[in-house]
């Protein structure tokens, strides 16, 4: 176990004592290390079985200080085996908060314009659409409509108008439109526009044996169709409102339908609830960027457990967008107050990180 | 990849050709084997990436034969990269029926008798439990009428009698009470009744990339107080029917509460659903034992890719239970018949087992 290490002592060397020749070894440097080969298996199997909390391997976009710090040490703390604050692997859960913290939601969610297109797609076979919200804010893209409306509109518009597809055709209308949509701002496809330092954070906590969860309030089926490629998180791990499906046998096959009803996530006070459904566990670990995240992080707060509670503040608008109390989408008021009243960790944009979106090949 | 295999070829021995020293070596014998220090890592670190689908190793329980041979040849197919059946691990989904599948479901389910035995406990402070469904067929412990009161009435008993505790309390009520409860006639505790063969099946799909869902019909949270203990399945891969739940504030904490309300995992044509929305993905294997199974059985079967159907048939009343189309509990009726016309694998617990139950080392 390290011990020792103050706020300004900044593990970005590897951890990993006692192992010969390291840190000069990393994976990397082990495929082309043909000197010692029964050392390097050895040392690579060790590897394999211990998972380093090693982020500094990984966490690239962020920059050294306290807040890239709180991370690695808190990773470290729960895998240390014989520590005081370790978590079995198998209770290692984390919550990500998805428009917002994985990725930008101005100047709206990716659903929201997924739907706001699909509507107007569909709007001449179903007229009554001109002069119903929430359809008639969608086909005027009137954005603090949709914003009224809330999760409960989103999902009206996604049963409306994808009721009776099977969850097939559902998932290859979203591919579909990925492949010819971008944002507007960024003039990246929606599934590429996920925050690179989050994206390291992802991959820096299941490196460690976390499993990452996705909380998102819209459609679960809309963020499942593209997840695990833009995340690495398979559909079982999104979290999000439920269009019901039924069985039926079409053209001799069974399939699910999608009805026009569905099952909501509440914003706040349900967060908590719908994850315990899902994960049948309290997180060790919350990442939000909104009021709406703020049941989910003090519920993680209150765990006995050591924990991690980060908030990621939009403060760049030259690379992303900047904006927090006054914002239509992913306010962020009262969740930045309790964030610094109770010591939690916020990522700031600008002072944390140093890259922002990976390169598109484009 | 191996090709050539016949019905009457089982692959008994380990697959794994081309790697040096196979098949002698196991994980067991490397770690005594201090000749060849290099090459034992080596193959260690090749085991651990490869994962090879070696049934042999783990499905002890099973006789040879073309059941054992079906699972086996299943889970070679699904993971020989480059081969027709290939599927990623990430896709490996693989959901079991609980009652009658994992464990024995007579005389009565065990959360059946949890919940006679709370009901029990409760009903001095409950008078009007006497006189009304299902809790009065509860306290005369009438089988046959909380047969007929179904997943409802069981979700009915544990709504009212656990409802405004927290779920921490709730499992700690599970858990103190298969302390002191067995089954009567294995004189066994109800998480120590796993079925062996099955236990062994669970390991073997796990160690070769699958994730392995249970599917219980009552209140998931009464399995997940103990599924990963007995099975090795974590709670987010319990899906059950759901006891609702609030966000309080208790002594300071954020808990959550169970209300006296329930969403009902359906039987029949509601599993398939349920089991998307859970794992937002077409399982490729499927266990049950019941026609209440029937629906989930189809659904998978209907998969285009490589799949595995199989039925648990209770034939042994020595060493287990011996019942089908006339049960109370896991009816098997139409389900056999559909099994026997589609050609799925059936376990036939006398022909294709040879133990049932782990050592309890009391």
């Amino acid at each position: 176990m390290h011990t020792g290490s103050s706020a300004t002592n900044f593990p970005i060397e590897a951890p990993g004592s006692g192992i010969p020749g390291h840190p000069e070894h990393t994976m990397n440097s082990l495929s082309h290390d043909r000197r010692r080969p029964a050392a390097a298996a050895l040392f690579l199997a060790a590897l394999l079985w211990s998972s380093p909390a090693d982020g500094a391997d990984t966490l690239h976009s962020w920059n050294s200080g306290p807040t890239k710090f709180a991370v690695i040490q808190f990773v470290r703390d729960v895998t240390t085996e014989g520590g005081p604050n370790f978590v079995p692997a198998s209770e290692r859960i984390a919550v990500f908060s998805h428009d917002g913290t994985l990725c930008p939601e101005q100047p709206a969610p990716a659903e929201l314009a997924f739907l706001m297109d699909r509507i107007k797609a569909l709007a001449p076979k179903h007229p009554q659409w001109k002069t119903k919200e929430p359809f008639k804010s969608a086909l005027s893209k009137n954005l603090s409509g949709l914003a009224a409306a809330g999760t409960r509109g989103m999902l009206e518009l996604t049963a409306a108008a994808h009721s009776g597809m099977t969850t097939d055709e559902f998932d290859a209308t979203v591919v579909k439109w990925l492949a010819k949509t971008r944002n507007p701002k960024l003039n990246r496809p929606y599934n590429m526009c996920a925050l690179l330092p989050m994206l390291e954070l992802l991959d820096f906590l299941r490196s460690s044996g976390f499993r990452t969860y996705i909380v998102h309030r819209g459609d679960a089926a809309f963020l499942r169709a593209w997840a695990e490629k833009a995340y690495g998180v398979p559909p079982d791990q999104v979290i999000g409102s439920n269009v019901r499906t039924k069985s039926e046998i079409r053209k001799g096959a069974h399939v699910l339908v999608r009805r026009g009803e569905f099952d909501i996530l509440e914003d706040g006070a349900g967060r908590p609830s719908a994850i315990y459904r899902v994960t049948g566990r309290l997180p060790i670990a919350a990442f939000g960027n909104s009021d709406g995240d703020l049941d989910m992080l003090q519920w993680t707060a209150a765990g006995e457990r050591r924990h991690l509670v980060l908030v990621v503040h939009h403060t760049n608008g030259g690379n992303e967008f900047a904006y927090d109390r006054k914002a239509m989408f992913g306010r962020l008021d009262k969740g930045l107050d309790t964030a610094r009243k109770n010591g939690w960790t916020v990522a700031d944009m600008t002072k944390d990180w140093n890259r922002f979106f990976t390169k598109t090949g484009k």
